[in-house]
């Protein structure tokens, strides 16, 4: 008997409450062993790209193999499809990683940005993805709630995988997966702009805008501030100064010395950036 | 040697300081290789009640055996008996599961509910459930802190059970347990009273009223709104609106389609509703 | 092969990211096995001091041995040294602790309280302690961001450790290690100074004046509040009294019975606090 697949969870559930716990109590009732790895349950509520975004950044630290079990589910127990992908792992030909969730957007990280649609919405499955309905009524608890497929239906689906390797069995295979554009900033003649992404722990502003598109020399607006010094890490800048970096994950952000640069800036998720030549 | 039990944690003590971590800290070194399933130490502080229906609701997706470990305590250090008890799982003749805390209230789900009292106090501990009060000195860390038996007492004694299977060794059989009555609503001619006995990370409003209570129709009244929607799924009603519909546990809770019913009504733990015919 | 050697884990990263699950998942990838324990990950962001107090707090229910991860690095990326430290574990003369993070400070629990400075700095690595810059490119990922040491340089590093027991190969040994003094309160004439060192999950003030230090008899001055009671227990006090007691880690506490003095008293991390002769 091979060790079973670890396991990677990313939710909107928080930890208020005992949905994460409930889908825990499923996953190690059914997949005894199999390591669980938090990435976080606090992606903002409903927000599948943010979602999407944070399982984008943190899939090259993944074990390979690994099952992603991914719900932020604002359509739970609509007509929206739960699903399970194989993808290949990017630079390891031998290696695959299965995500689970719904099929809503959350699981684009399955599919390397460049490959992604520039518009949101159901895509043709990319050669060498295996996208399965969850269907096989084995491989979930025997009353399926309304309200928590996480639990129900998406927890005994990993569970299988993580067990047994084999993720065919759950369902039918689907030719297309809805996938969200990759998260990137606009070019519009000398300026990019992009929107704030994730605002983290500490204040700091991560923007769509990837390291790639930065200008040799910019002036960054955000609600009606200019930033203008860029530093390599955050005690390049002086006390309590705000700054742009690259982050740990390759996109520009917006951080205050020891501080908080969400709160100064009054900013938030969702919120414009543009970077305009000095 | 038998695999260790697995082991569930719920406590009040928040993840803000090293509290928990201290807790499985200990679990680790004397009950190395047992699985921990945190369900939440996000209780609201002193919160026994909650606590009690929290642990109710996630019951049945637990793993058995398991052994449960739940510290909501504002008692502690005071002449409130620490206890062990060893219950059946209900549909499982052949499993057990371990409750150990506070005798407080708070391990009521080691009882159904349909066998709990009408109010709060010690009863008689039904047939078939063993209960020891925590004495053995083998079974505690060498010093006793007055304020954290989390740590101190009940984590020793979760561990020895964990690994041995044993919890008569832990002290002397007690006749009495400290019960809550059933989390139910209250029938009063053609209504049917509730209070919203926790509020989710999404502000959705769970009360205490049980599906099986619904009427065929009925008006849902709270802080002076009224909700006549009821739905079975969040996404069967519009963007914005309120609605009522039966959660995954069973009982009768509101929503707000991808919004915030607690905010949106000033609505708390505690609060009453009245579902009144139409 | 032996088992992995258990890793702990404190940082002031939070868990609204994904730093932490990025973090576990490079552990679980390169130490697989290792149990992981989070001490938290709540730390005030920046607050090196609060670290190493909840550090110190928490060793002694450690396992030994053990592999700490402590991260609060507002220095990340520039000179200050990543370090790892063995360090011998008191009380246990065949076992160790290795402690591995930035060296500013946060890893004084490294060292016995007694035989750290008077004032921050470098000092002298004491006898039995073995300190080594981590430096070897073996025991780091193929990429370091200038952001994430935890992810990047700290998380190889501790799980090679964990893995094989050995820390001299990460790198030359350092004859300094960066201490803060010991937390304890300031004895002034016939009074004794201190400040709040943490406000935890209930809103009790801990401060760093220790149990030892305790006059028999004393008032406690607060932000122009004065406590006299002092009770053993929270349940000692009357509900909702303002009490003193000596918390489970023996340092001087302020608790509201099922209260919160923290907001009562509008007291923080920081402020100060006197003993005086009633």
């Amino acid at each position: 008997m091979t060790a079973p697949i670890p396991i990677v969870l990313l939710t909107d559930f928080g930890t208020h409450d005992t949905y994460v716990g409930q889908v825990k109590a499923v996953l190690t009732a059914r997949a005894p062993g199999a390591p669980l790895i938090d990435l976080t349950h606090e992606v903002s509520p409903y927000a599948i790209d943010e979602g999407a975004w944070l399982l984008d950044t943190a899939l090259p630290f993944l074990p390979a193999p690994a099952v992603v079990l991914a719900v932020v589910d604002p359509g739970v127990g609509s007509e929206r499809l739960p699903i399970a992908v194989r993808a290949p792992v990017p630079g390891d030909p031998t290696a695959v990683r299965y995500f689970v969730g719904p099929d809503n957007g959350l699981l684009s990280a399955a599919i390397p940005p460049d490959a992604r649609p520039s518009q949101p919405g159901p895509c043709p499955a990319p050669d060498g993805l295996d996208v399965r309905a969850i269907e096989n009524p084995e491989a979930r608890l025997a009353t399926v709630s309304a309200t928590f497929h996480g639990r129900d239906l998406f927890a005994p689906a990993v569970a299988r995988i993580a067990v047994t390797g084999d993720h065919e069995s759950l369902g039918s295979a689907r030719d297309t997966l809805t996938l969200l554009p990759p998260f990137v900033g606009r070019r519009e003649g000398q300026s990019v702009h992009g929107t704030v992404i994730h605002s983290d722990r500490y204040g700091n502003l991560v923007t769509t805008i990837r390291k790639e598109q930065l200008p040799s020399s910019f002036i960054l607006d955000i609600n009606s501030h200019c930033i203008e010094r860029v530093v390599r890490t955050f005690s390049d800048a002086p006390p309590g100064a705000l700054a742009c970096h690259v982050d740990s994950s390759g996109f520009l952000a917006i951080a205050e010395r020891e501080g908080n640069a969400a709160e100064r800036l009054g900013a938030a998720r969702g919120d414009a950036v543009v970077l305009r030549p000095r």
